[in-house]
């Protein structure tokens, strides 16, 4: 029987040792092999690139922010000029978060009840709601071709009793979200939370796998727990999701994480981590990470990375990005950018080669070695 | 007699009913035609744009400060890393300014004596000494194609008397300039200061062309005099230049200024104009500045200029750019700055095709009534 849903994820090939996967996603604006690791572009922008530019750097699919489009430039703007791919000149795959995450940590004097959450806006204080059936509505205004179900992520620590209301709230928007959205170019993810908590993440997977979603996120992770907590929470979840949907892991972007999470059986990831270091002049390397502000780099003619393909290495020396940064030029974080996400969409890459090659294990082990401590 | 000069210049056509013309000028890094516009890239950089951006703008030959990179990274870096071209990774022409004006408009307390000019540095006050001797030889550590004699710019209005000492300085600092110049594959420009005094402009060019430069600067102009007395300044100086050699009008960068400046005969222009007004949402267009910013824009699909073939207007409505500078995305910049370089060099391409048809008076008062007043 071939699925009529707007995104389907295919298993191309299973590692022996972990529960790691290379598998295929098909969406309305084209396939991609996972893991796949997904920029975020917050203000319908990944800063500082042209779509062009986030190609060349490898990638297929991205993210943007349904909390800060919006507010601005709202999505029914968004919806006039033909929706967000149209907007932002993007022609591959996008998701958007349901924006509670942003609600919960940007928004001032958020006050969260079962029917959703009202907030303020941080950019001019107006008084907003969100509910579960408007995070939908805004999604299907802006277009991605996959949406996310609102959620509430409790910070860590939190009470049991806290994590729990969360789960059965995050449940019950669950429901409602599904019951909502209704435009069939769409696809739309729904995410389990549950904190550190095992059973809770198994009660919240296994309701929301019995409504029968296009695909799982795991939410509420990297929100303030351990690193041990955090593979605690992943190894419990993934294995109650079904294996024939894309399972993506929020907000989570280090190379050891990823490495980590992929083992568990995770395909999607996204973070602003490879951008914001970018900005800040942190680049990643296989050798950990560089800051090309330090003087070190006054002179250097060799690149941020030996034998990286990216614009940045092929053609600017550490001395002239150092110059950049020290300058306030845009270039230096714009070629620092450049750099990260290639540098994360050469991992993803090496990742699924080494799952095909049945060596993931001693590809994390030769990972974390280069990496040092 | 094959010329042995490092830049060449080869009066291609000439416009029967002005002074304009066509030419080809050679230099180490590639030819170009001329009339053409050189964008500044102040700090080794042209603001937001990676060389290729620059180079699919239609910039052929772009400028760098020699003020800035002097301070910042410091001339022996540049030199330590290949010179400029392999710097910036810009490998077609370059040149740079003397560090003259910059001296006159950025430093702190600048004192200028026959010597030279002492000042203190904008970025750390650290006091500092530019001569004539060490103008060159920053210049040849840069390495550019084409290096600028140090000047004396006074700020207008001044007395004759104040010019007449700076155009004394000027043709003394000169002769100084050409005896230090020792690149052989380096070009050296004389520039012709003098204010909107006729007899002056002329003492000065005189006194430059006995001494046989590579090409010669209007400089001075723009400084705080009326349009009417930088048109006269110009026609009474460019026709006491060699017409074989390349003619350059230092800072203007209007479009009507170009077209105005084009017709006494001049060559090549530089203007921070289209890059800083780009970065502050000011578009130019056939039909006048485009203000992004405006409401009006708000969900506007067209784009910045309709049949323009630059990136921003080909891929993005100036709704989403609106959208950009709202949010202060450096997207917004980057497309902006990009269009604004395309229209320039669209412009002196349309010039230098109406001086070859013989129509440059009409192409003039075409583009004047479309930019209307």
């Amino acid at each position: 029987m071939v699925s009529t849903r707007p995104v389907r994820f295919t298993t191309l090939s299973r590692d022996p040792a972990t529960s790691a996967r290379v598998g295929r996603l098909e969406t309305p604006h084209g396939a991609l092999e996972t893991p796949a690791f997904m920029p975020v572009g917050t203000q319908a922008t990944v800063k500082g690139l042209t779509p062009d530019l986030v190609r060349e750097s490898g990638t297929r699919m991205l993210l943007a922010n349904t909390y800060h489009l919006a507010l601005r430039p709202g999505e029914e703007t968004v919806r006039a000029l033909g929706g967000l791919h149209a907007f932002m000149g993007w022609d591959g795959p996008i998701l958007t978060d349901s924006g509670g995450f942003q609600v919960f940590s940007m928004a001032d004097r958020s006050k969260i009840t079962d029917r959703g959450v009202s907030f303020r806006s941080h950019l001019d204080g107006r008084l907003l709601e969100l509910t579960p059936e408007r995070a939908v509505a805004i999604q299907e205004a802006l277009g991605p071709d996959v949406a996310m179900c609102l959620d509430h992520c409790p910070a860590l620590p939190a009470s049991r009793e806290d994590i729990a209301a969360a789960v059965d709230r995050t449940i019950a928007w669950a429901g409602r979200c599904k019951r909502a959205h209704s435009r069939p170019d769409q696809s739309l993810f729904g995410i389990v939370q549950g904190g550190s908590v095992a059973d809770l993440r198994g009660r919240c997977a296994e309701a929301l796998v019995a409504m029968d979603f296009d695909g799982y996120a795991v939410g509420g992770v990297s929100v303030g727990e351990s690193r041990e907590e955090v593979r605690k929470a992943l190894e419990v979840t993934t294995h109650l999701l079904p294996a024939d949907r894309p399972r993506y892991l929020m907000g989570v972007g280090r190379p050891q994480d990823i490495l980590a999470a992929v083992a568990t059986g995770i395909d999607l990831f996204d973070c602003v981590l490879p951008t914001r270091n970018g900005r800040n002049a942190t680049c990643f390397t296989a050798r950990g990470p560089v800051k090309l502000r330090n003087a070190a780099h006054a002179r250097d003619p060799g690149p941020i990375e030996e034998g990286c393909p990216c614009l940045a290495c092929r053609r600017f020396s550490r001395a002239y990005l150092r110059h950049l940064f020290n300058a306030r030029e845009m270039l230096g974080p714009i070629l620092a950018t450049i750099h990260n996400l290639t540098y994360l969409h050469r991992l993803t890459a090496a990742i699924r080669e080494a799952i095909r090659a049945g060596r993931l294990v001693q590809l994390h082990r030769e990972v974390l070695e280069a990496l040092g401590p």
